[in-house]
Formats: C-alpha cells, sequence, structure tokens
C-alpha cells in the first residue's frame, strides 16, 4: 500500500520536519527503464574504477546479486563514474530472480532496452556500453556508502522516482513514514483548495505548508 | 495562432538577422512535463541559495504566483541552482489559476509527475526532490533577470520548445515574429525542394537559405 | 538483418575480446529523434566554432550532405560544442535524399520535432536553438576525427543506441562482427539460465561471461 | 600564539576525533595573497548574482566592514560565483580599519596586487575583474552560511592555510583545540621516528596516528 | 607611461561607467610566466582541434609570428581546449623578435620555464605537454575571436594582469583609458581616507565609488 | 646527467616521434611544493574512497612507502577524488627514507607547506585538508593505474614538471631519451636562429621541428 501512496517529495519533507535535512543526493538520478515510485530497502555496494586484469572478474558483483533479499534495492555506489555499464540486464535478472525490486547507480548502466523491457527500474547518472569487466568492481558489500555526501546504510528505506532518491535512516523509518503520509493528505487538502481559486499566499497562511 | 505556428529556431533565427544574435541560454532547460511550444510573457522571479531559517518563507514566492497575469511564463532565475526543487505542483496549480502559461526555471523543480498529469509546462535544468524552505527563495520580482547571461526582461516575448528557449526583446517583437513567420514559410519551400530531390546546395544558392 | 540483431554492447564485447577497449567515448550521445539502433558507415566532419562572419556560410555541410553515400552516418566532431545546432531539419532531409541513414554530433542539433517526425536518427550532446551560421563550421571533410579520444575513421562501421556508439576499425570488421553475434547468442543463453533460477555465480562459472 | 602553532590539516583531525567530519569544504578556496596560516572569527555574509540596478549598492557590504570585530573573518558565500570580484583593496581597507584579519570568499575577488602589497590575507576561488555593482549583493549578514555544504555560524572559529579552510563548532572549539594541539606534538614525534629510519607501518603501529 | 599607471580593474570600471559591462572572459586566463601588467594590442588567431596529419604544420601559426607589430599581444582564441600547448619558447622568441609583448591563451600552452626565464609574459588557462602539430592549427588570423562569449576584434586594446583580461572596444578606447585613469586617482583619494579611518559608508557616500 | 637536461615537452615530443601520442594526462597535476623536473620509476598504487570505518587504516599505503625503492616515484591513481588528502608530511619523510624522490597524486594531498620545507615534489590535482583515514583508501599495489585514460605501468619512466606528467613505455625507453635528447639540443639550435632574427617560419622550413 505504502508503495501506491508514497512519493519521494513527500518522504523528504517529512524528513526535513525531523531535522533531517540531507537525506537525498542532489545529483541526476534518472530512472531510465520505468516510471513511477521504486521503494525498498538499501543493498549497499561499494565500486572502485580499476585498470588492470581482475584476477576475480564480477566476484563481489555476483555475491550481492545471489544473495539479495525480498524487497531489496541494489544501491550502487561508484562515485558518479561513467568508466563502465556497472549493471546491466543479466544482473537486473538473477537480482530479480532473488527478490531485488530495483538499482540506484552513481555511475552508469548499459542493456538499458532489454532492463526496460524486463520492467526492471533502474536509476542511474546515465549509459555506458562498456562492460564493467577490469574497469570497475564492488569492493565492499553492505558496507555504509555515500552518494553525493548522503550516507546510504545497509537495510535503510529508500524511495526513488522522477523527482530524485530520498533514503530514510532507520530510527526515524516509522515517523517519517507517518508524516509522509499526512503530509500527502494534507497538500491534497492544500491543492484542492488552490484549485478552489483560494490564492496561494491565503492558503499558506491557513495550513502553513506549500 | 501564433502559438501553432512559431518555435523556437524559426524565432532565433528572425533575431539573428536583426543583429541580436544572444537571445538564446545555451543551457539544457528541458521541457519535463509537456511537449509543445510554450509561448507568453516573462514574469521575472530572482532566487537566491539561503542556509538559515527563513524569516519569510515562500513570501515573495507567493506574491508571485498569486499576482500572475494571463499569458505570463514565470521565469526563475536561480543561477542553474540544484539545492532544491524550486517549482511544484501547488506553486502551478496557483499560478495557472491566475493564468500563467508556464514556468521556466534556471534550476531545479519537483512534483513532476503531478505537473505532467495536470500538462503544465516546466522547463527547468532538472529536478530536485528538496523543498526550497530554507534553502531558496525570491529576492526580487519583476526585476531584469539573466540566465547564461542571456537578458530577460519583465513582458517580453518568450518561447520555449525541446530546442531551447528564446527571448525577444520589446522592440523588434513585431519584426521578429513577422520575420520569424516568413522564415517558416521559407524553409517550407526549401525543405519541399530539398525533399524533391534538389541538392542542398543549390536550394541554398537559391534561396540564401538553410 | 545485422541491423535487427546487433546493439552496442554486444560489439563493444566483442571489440574488448579483441583487445580493442577504446571504441566508444564516455559521453552522453542520446538518441534524441529515434528509438532502435543506428548502424552504418562514418562519413566524418570536423566541426570549428566562429565568431566572424563566415564568408562562405555552409559551404562544407552542403558538400558532405549532398554527397552521401547509402549507409552513410554522418560523424560531427564538434568537440562538444554548443554554440549552435549545427544540424537540423534541412540538413536531416538533403542527408537522407542521398542515403544517409542517421547522424551522431557531438555538440548540439536543432528541429528535433521535425527530425523525429520524420524519423531521422540523431544522436548529440543536446539541443541548441542557434543556426550554425557565422557560430560553427565544417573545417574538414572525411578526415579522421576524435570523440572523447575515440578515433572515428572514414568509412568504418559505427553503431549506436541507447546504450552509447561504437565504432569498429576496419581491419578487425568482420571478426568484431562473428564475435558480436556470438555474444548475443551466448547471452541468450545465459539469460536463459539464470531466469530459470540458477546463481548468476554459477552461470559466470559455467560460460565464463556475464 | 595559537596563530603560531595551529594549522588546517591538525584542527580537521581533531574535529575529525570529535566525529565532526564535515568541517572543511573541498573547494580551491586559494590564499591568493598572503602564505601562512588565517585564524579568527566567521563574520558571514550571503551573496546573491544580480542583473539590474541595484537601488542599495554595496549596502550590506559597507555595513559588514564598517562593524567588523577586531579577529573577525569575513566569510563570503557567494556559492563560488565568479559573476564579479566582490572583494578588494577598498574593503580589505576599511575591514582591517576595525580589526578584520581576512577573507574567506567562496567567489571572486580582485585587487589581487593591491591586497598582496598590504599583507591582507583573502583565500578564494579565483579572480574576476568586474566590480561587483549591479552583479552581486550582500542579501544577508550575519546569518549561517554554508560552503560546499560545510555550515559556517557567526563567531565560529576559522583556520585557513594552503591545505584547506577549516571552521570549528563552538560547541567543541575548546576540545578542538586542546586535541589539535596534541596531534602537532605527537606528529612531531611521529616524524621524529620516521626521520630516524623507523618504518612507517612500525610507527603508526607504535602510535596509531599518522 | 599608461603601461606603469593602468590595470585591468580600472579599465573594467572606465568600460562599466560607459556601459560597456561584458569586456572581460569570467575565466582562469593566469599569468604562467611573468607577474605585472600586460598592455597592448589584440592579434587575433582562431584554433580548432585536429585529429589527423595536418598537411600543413605550423602554418597559420607561423604567419602570425612573424607578422607581429610592435606592442601586439596574440590573443588565441582555442575555446578553452587543452589538447596541447598551443603556445611555447620558440613562437615567443619569434614573435617577440617582431615587437609582440605577450600572449593570451584561451587553452593550454608549455615550456613555462622557459619563458619564464625570458620574461615573456603569457596568460592562459592553464598547460600542457604535448606538441600541438596534429592536435590544433590556427585556422583565420586577424577575425574576430570570442573568449567567454567576449569578443576581441584585431588592434583593440587589451589590458591583463592577475585579476582578469580586459580588451576595450576601439570607438571608446580614448574616452576609457580617460575614466581609468581618474578612477585610479579617485581610488587613491578614497584609499587614502579609508586608511585615515573613515568608514566605507561615510566614503562611499562622499564619493560614490568604492 | 638526465636528470638536469630532459624536461617533459621534449620526451613527450620524442614519444609523438615514436607514434605514442598519448602519454601524458591533460589534467592539471600541479608541482605544489617544488619547481624543477621530477624524474623517477613508478611505483603505482591505486585509490577508492570509502565511507565507512576502514578496517586496516592506511594498510596499503604503509606497505607502498615502506617499500619504497630508491628512484621510486609514487603514482597515486584516485581518479581525481578530493574526498581527502591521500599524501602528507609523514608519508613523504618514511618514502624518502627508502628512496622514493616525489609523488604525483590524481587527486589530492596536504601538508604542503611542511613537504616543502623538505623539499619533497608532490604533483597533484589540489590540496585537501580531511585526513584520508576512513575516506580513501589504497586498493591495489604495483598494478597497472591510469590518469586521464594514460597507463602507468610499474617501474616506467615517469618525467614531470610545470608543463606536464609524461610517462614513457618501458620498450621504448632508450630509444625515447636517446630522442629527447637530440630534441633538446635541436630546439637549441633553432631557438639561437630565431633569436639571430631569422623568421620562424624559415626556421621550421629548414628544421622541420618547432
Amino acid at each position: 500500500m505504502m508503495r501506491q501512496s508514497l512519493y519521494s517529495a513527500a518522504v523528504c519533507d517529512a524528513l526535513d520536519a525531523l531535522g533531517l535535512r540531507r537525506q537525498s543526493p542532489r545529483l541526476p538520478l534518472k530512472p531510465l527503464t520505468t516510471s513511477g515510485v521504486l521503494v525498498g530497502r538499501c543493498r549497499t555496494t561499494l565500486w572502485a574504477n580499476i585498470f588492470h586484469e581482475d584476477p576475480k572478474p564480477y566476484e563481489l558483483e555476483l555475491v550481492a546479486v545471489d544473495s539479495c533479499q525480498p524487497d531489496d534495492v541494489v544501491v550502487a555506489a561508484a562515485g558518479g563514474s561513467m568508466h563502465s555499464g556497472v549493471w546491466g540486464e543479466l544482473l537486473s535478472t538473477a537480482a530479480r530472480n532473488r527478490g531485488c525490486v530495483g538499482v540506484i547507480v552513481d555511475g552508469a548502466i548499459r542493456d538499458i532496452a532489454a532492463m526496460r523491457a524486463m520492467s526492471f527500474p533502474a536509476f542511474a547518472r546515465g549509459t555506458c556500453v562498456y562492460d564493467s569487466r577490469d574497469r570497475q568492481r564492488v569492493i565492499d558489500l553492505d558496507v555504509i556508502v555515500e552518494i553525493d555526501g548522503v550516507r546510504f546504510h545497509p537495510g535503510e528505506l529508500v524511495i526513488a522516482d522522477e523527482d530524485g532518491v530520498v533514503v530514510v535512516p532507520k530510527g526515524v523509518e516509522t515517523e517519517a513514514i507517518r508524516r509522509a503520509w499526512d503530509k500527502v493528505h494534507a497538500e491534497n487538502v492544500v491543492r484542492d483548495e488552490i484549485r478552489g481559486g483560494t490564492k496561494a499566499s491565503d492558503v499558506f497562511r491557513k495550513y502553513g505548508i506549500l
């Protein structure tokens, strides 16, 4: 149900209200394959560029996808690197098998058309046609990662849509969702009043939100 | 009628011919919610990033939307800041109530999906999920603003589509539109001749346009 | 037939296997007008920004489009310049007349809507509404050009889609296509096994590809 | 005394140890006029770009410099704007009269040679020869500002040298300085041991610092 | 005499007063070899990146340096390209022989140490160790060029120092220099008053300059 | 002796002549602590950003410095990251003890003043005051690394000065140095002729170099 009603901006506003004002990377992490809202729990991977023959190609990527849990969102912290497409159709297929619901890549992906055809949500900085082999590799799994200075802890709730990506710290999760829920409803009221012809300034004075 | 026939490139070429060669920002101000051409008059707002609690949140934003006139295009000169989403569904709703036909933001917007659902044209550098409260604010209304060095005066005609955003100085407006109109028709002739098999070089020699 | 089955990532992997690991620019050269895969042979043009009245406007552009051969893809190496829209509807029309199948521009294009209406594939860094006249011009035709350090020789095979742009050196063309073909089929097998529930790590161990 | 012995890296390490790991902007704010370490208390100014005739030119700049206190470091948060040189010789002269010891500008300055001649420390992103009049203005004084996401509160201790700029939150100031002091001395010991020929790994194992 | 007393900021302020507010590129064009102020007349060269074997290497560069006139400042408009070092010791030597007093490169130079040793003023975006042969070439001489949107006409007066580069249109040259001269003297008065303890706000109220 | 006479541009030209035209990163890797030419053999380290508590802080950094050999130049491939200062005074001291002659960092360093005081050559993208602990770490030693697409193999000769950084592949080392040597002498002849008043174009026609 939450999946139908929440969206990134409402959750972000709820976190603002809780004093957590830095929970969304200010980066174009675009939904390249699907529309709609992606909601799940962070499965974190930390990536590095490499330039030599990888003695163990894809090693931790494979561990990551094969050990995904239902509702996992793979978070690939690649520091914005466009060195290769670190995620593609085969990883999507394998991850989905284990219940993974999408991927957020601070870097590049490939096989866009195929992932779109399978309706697998993939948010990324862009695309790169190069295979990641001997170009990038996962150097750590299930550790705290950062994207644009925003920290993503393993297991935290993450919401992503066209507006952006928001991560919810564990300790405030219930409260944040409750408030986001309230915000969604309050905005509906505000919108209806404005639509009815009330001035935005009057509505803001009355409800205190915008 | 003008709305059906004009597009940014034709107007830009007309301005070129009038010696006004710097009337379009060289920036990706993309139509994030609608397709088609946005035509209207500049309602200018100047924005600044802030980092403290705003004593008067949304103050001038609210004035701006509540005082919109028919055919206004809100121009938000935010210097390309992605610090927050300065425009969203509620401002769109309020502005449209007063006749505003769209918004051009040199910065970020949010509530993309909702604005698309209401067919409100919004051109922007991108999206940001953060509320603008205590992050950005309007510091001046109805002043000359610049986007990428191009000056937008209050009341000037602005044309925006997928190709770009063009602003027409008051003094040459009638002449520019007349010439744009001619250019559109001349291009139709040229295109038809080329389609008919004439070489581009021959057509250019004959008509002097491309 | 090749057109139906090849895509940029498969060709890129084939080139990797042949030791040619730098055949795709790491740049967002996006398909702005069509979807699908563009395949053809490089017709190279080298562009420069200019700031004075061009004594011979469009001179080499016109030569380029009027001398296109069937299957040509015009490659416009403009160094990422957004100074003007160097390609548009009229050039597309003229080039297509001679058999040109698309254009790849490391720079800006305009008339997006018109080129989309005519289904002319155009890959570019973005759009710019300015006419190229007295802003950019072709300074050389049919020479080796570079985009992001990747060399494009006249006549080389180029494949472009949503994932990226890949150029195939003449000497390895047959072999690269053969291997790409094999890769496509091998990936189909791998994908089916993963879909069937086999772990990605097991599949990679078995087939050695991902 | 503190002025002679402290430097930015030692203070930054002390703040790290206190769990405050984001107290230095990751930006090239270079000492353009002097060498050595600048130490003082933040006098914050928030700047915005403008494009119209300023009805009250230099208004808050003048208030800022004329109300400086001994040991003030003017912090000009201009968001990295290079729109004009917001600080120069005359402001330096006026500010120094009131006891100001230097300026840190997240933007551009001018009159470099003159400020160097008067030994006035100025850290900035670079230079710009344009007067700030009708180009940038102070929109707020003595408010919290941010440079690259790092918050500078009025009155906080700031240390700047060739390595970078570090700001010390009020609550931990005494403790941070004490620890920085200890760190300086510990590093002296470590350096001497390494110089004496001990391996870095052995020294790190022994002292736990590097 | 003008050489001793003028500097870029004073000239820029004079041009501002004449309504010419865009006569300096907002780019880090740094004096890499000398200190002091460079004053001369623009000898313009327009550059393009190339990627093939140049049939006539250095052709127009050689023409440019061998035809320099006394007081010429070679202006190399290379669009900020760092593709090679387009200027170095040998060109400096040849150009100086003909009276050239310095070079301003919107791009890269090399042989910094040698040019410093010969006290040849070179302003540039930075350095690049590659020879320009088969990498960049002059495509036009003595034409209007632009650096960051600022137009440099052949023969115009140019002033460059650590603060920036300013170009003076022919038509206002005498007036601009006269006003710059006045500005230098007015600033001396203002500075002395401020040094004497008068508040900056009082001085600005009295003299109207800052 | 080679140390006295070689410089980066001459070696780069020699490599050009051998058909190796991509041996220098086009990046501002500036000598932040010394002047003069750094010559040595690449000791490569590959770095990654991290965001969690490093279980083995400084592990491979310490191995790297403690195992340096005479004439080693530590090459730190950090992908341009400014996340922390990965090199500083203590590592310099330890590395020099083992014979290391300098460091080239595609990223940030700190303790600039101290390294300058000890005359330790350090080339870097810039400075960052943060300790690298829990921010960046070496993930591989003695592997091929890339800086801006240029490959640095362990043990290869590297030359760095104010103009740039050049790396010489093993197979052509002797020949490249011989040719660089010749180039230095040929340039001396050319320079002297130009100084003597011969036109640059005549000299180029005669000697074929510039």
